[in-house]
């Protein structure tokens, strides 16, 4: 450790939290960890029912970003419902003592054994992805003599300036059904009355999106042909504008990504101020990602007579985002050493593969084996995409 | 399933193998599935074997791109040793029964637990990637009493046309050391002498390389500076070329990779064939690639109101090579159905980002929910590499 041992200013990752002594307690050599703030999530979850308090929306929490168990009992204690895109998350979540009337079923690939279980257990909305996939919810739920609410999921051919990775409201993409499609779909829905019940359409455009507009649009297609059902006579009760609200990768001022959210707030409030459809959503990332960070440790400052390299021990493995998505994740030192000279280095991890980099051209002073290391904003898609590559132990996940 | 149901030709991923009906017997429905040809891994050690035959060179598995216990038990059977990258690796290593001195250890972050059981267990060679770790190596020998010996990594700066991702033997990359802190890694081996002991110089260059002249520019570089060596003196024993031979995944016409395969046995031998030092080799790819098949069936087939898609339930948490890497592997249906009208679709996986796309633009004859496909050419980098995202189960994996 450094003489000059100081901490860092919001190396917890959040503007709220637990006093450092209660996270350098979780702190052990050689396993990396991450570590969720839980005041942080609290705070998260209330400014985004603050920024929608008027139309007091059905969140549901897209448990692929995160599916800690405690993180799960803090959605269930804040009264969130759960987004689940599989059998296993679905158990998993009845597992965790969420009601079946609290989860909704999303997902392209849902299989027979899946919608069965769906159907039995009477969750509260099957986001259908396609015609085919209606076909055979329809087939399930009228064997079993048993009626399910269909969220009917749109794709509104809306490109968002994302990482094409997670761009899903396009044409190109997987997910969701054309407007042209919706005719054909009420009708099977029709078809297989009283077992199928439409509840609402359901969008979701893509994940880290930072600028409404496209969120905006999405929903107004989804509103318009709402509105174009009701009054043919659908019974309507819902209107699902999916998750996707991104974080500022970047920096630790969370001020604009608020600022974001009330905007978004407003927006929808003036949209669906007069609709009787109870609005869902289902954030992931912009609940969690700011309250998780991924602590590591120095086992290597190396020079290879060319680039100076600070090597983890943690990396692709435990934190899949850099290398899939070339994304952004801050990376500070647990100390501040005395004010040397900084260094750029290249921050990678264990794994044997060039794709292993934490983080390129990052300036440090003097790193020293065995510092610890935050990775800061992984709280979101960092735990759930872990793989045992190269076989270095997971590691430990602690929510204080 | 179709009328027409007839097997597709080299559908087994190998020009030898088990007969068809030994491998629909593990095909159960909706368990995605490796499907392992032992005989075909075989076939590739033995050419592999025989275009090295007149150097006899030592060959050790990298075991990070497949360590299915009966993989590594075929490689035990045929006198091969194993290259490993973790404590974990290795001690999967000794619990398959190898021998400590059929095991080499590399990667970049070894830490210090890792490398002290490295020299308790005496395994064969320590390929030492930076003088960080030669240093600790050299206290953790002196504290033990123990000789170890090491093969020192070197860093040729040779580009490599391949993926960025899996090219290791650049400077920008965070592998070996530089020719020019030979001297100064030299020095510190003799500061810890008797106890570090440089058996030999070692380079690995890149992954799935398909021109051979930047692995025979590497070998010539390294074998220049081992002559410096051997005339200064230094007792070394191996010469380490790593692995990295690629396989072509656009065609089932292995003929290119078996002549690339001689040409490198033949250049290889004229380079080394009057050094006394011991080839030493770590294919992974080379070897198993060929020999596996992810075995997935339709979930459903597609339309969504402007493209087709196969929707499989496999995708990028079971091969994550097209996301990571955009990887190209052939799919190919089980049977091939009467010769219909042929339509083009994106086949994707069940995973809920747009990242989960196995093949793009692949053109089929009216596949069905339930057929099965086989991914080709997944015996690399594959189970390996494998996630719970989304916590779909896990596919299984077979050896047949």
């Amino acid at each position: 450790m450094h003489a000059s041992y100081r901490y860092h200013h919001g190396i917890l990752g959040a503007s709220v939290g637990p006093d450092w002594v209660s996270v350098e307690t979780h702190l052990q050599p050689g396993k990396p960890v991450y570590i969720y703030n839980s005041a942080s999530i609290c705070e998260r979850i209330n400014l985004m029912k603050k920024a929608f308090a008027q139309l007091q929306p059905q969140i549901h929490f897209a448990m692929k970003c995160n599916a800690h168990r405690e993180v799960l009992q803090i959605m269930k204690s804040e009264g969130l419902g759960i987004d689940v895109v599989s059998g296993g998350e679905a158990r998993a979540a009845l597992a965790a003592g969420f009601a079946p009337e609290k989860i909704i079923f999303s997902g392209v690939a849902k299989s027979k054994d899946e919608l069965t279980m769906a159907v039995q257990k009477g969750l509260f909305q099957i986001n259908v992805e396609s015609l085919e996939e209606l076909e055979r919810l329809g087939q399930i739920a009228r064997t079993q003599q048993k009626t399910i609410a269909v969220g009917m999921r749109m794709n509104p051919n809306i490109r968002v300036d994302t990482h094409p990775y997670i761009t899903t409201g396009f044409r190109e993409n997987k997910f969701g059904i054309s407007e042209y499609q919706l005719a054909e779909a009420l009708q099977k829905i029709k078809s297989y009355s009283p077992w199928l019940r439409l509840q609402g359409l359901s969008s979701h455009i893509g994940s880290q999106i930072r600028d409404i507009s496209p969120l905006v649009e999405s929903l107004e297609v989804l509103l318009t042909l709402s509105r174009q059902l009701l009054a043919q006579g659908y019974d309507l009760k819902t209107i699902d504008m999916g998750g996707g609200l991104g974080i500022d990768y970047y920096s630790d001022d969370e001020s604009k990504e608020l600022q974001l959210l009330e905007t978004l707030g407003q927006k929808v409030n003036s949209i669906l101020g007069d609709t009787p459809l109870k609005l869902l959503m289902e954030p992931g990332r912009w609940l969690v990602a700011r309250s998780g960070t991924l602590w590591a440790q120095v086992e290597y400052v190396k020079f290879n007579g060319y680039k100076n390299f600070i090597i983890l021990n943690t990396g692709m493995h435990h934190l899949l985002r850099p290398a899939l998505y070339k994304a952004h994740h801050r990376i500070l030192p647990m100390s501040l050493s005395a004010p040397g000279t900084q260094k750029v280095y290249d921050v990678v991890g264990p794994i044997c593969e060039s794709s292993d980099v934490i983080g390129q051209d990052r300036w440090f002073a003097e790193p020293q084996e065995g510092d610890w290391m935050a990775i800061m904003d992984a709280g979101a898609y960092g735990m759930t995409m872990c793989s045992d590559y190269n076989m270095h132990a997971r590691p430990q996940e602690v929510l204080i």
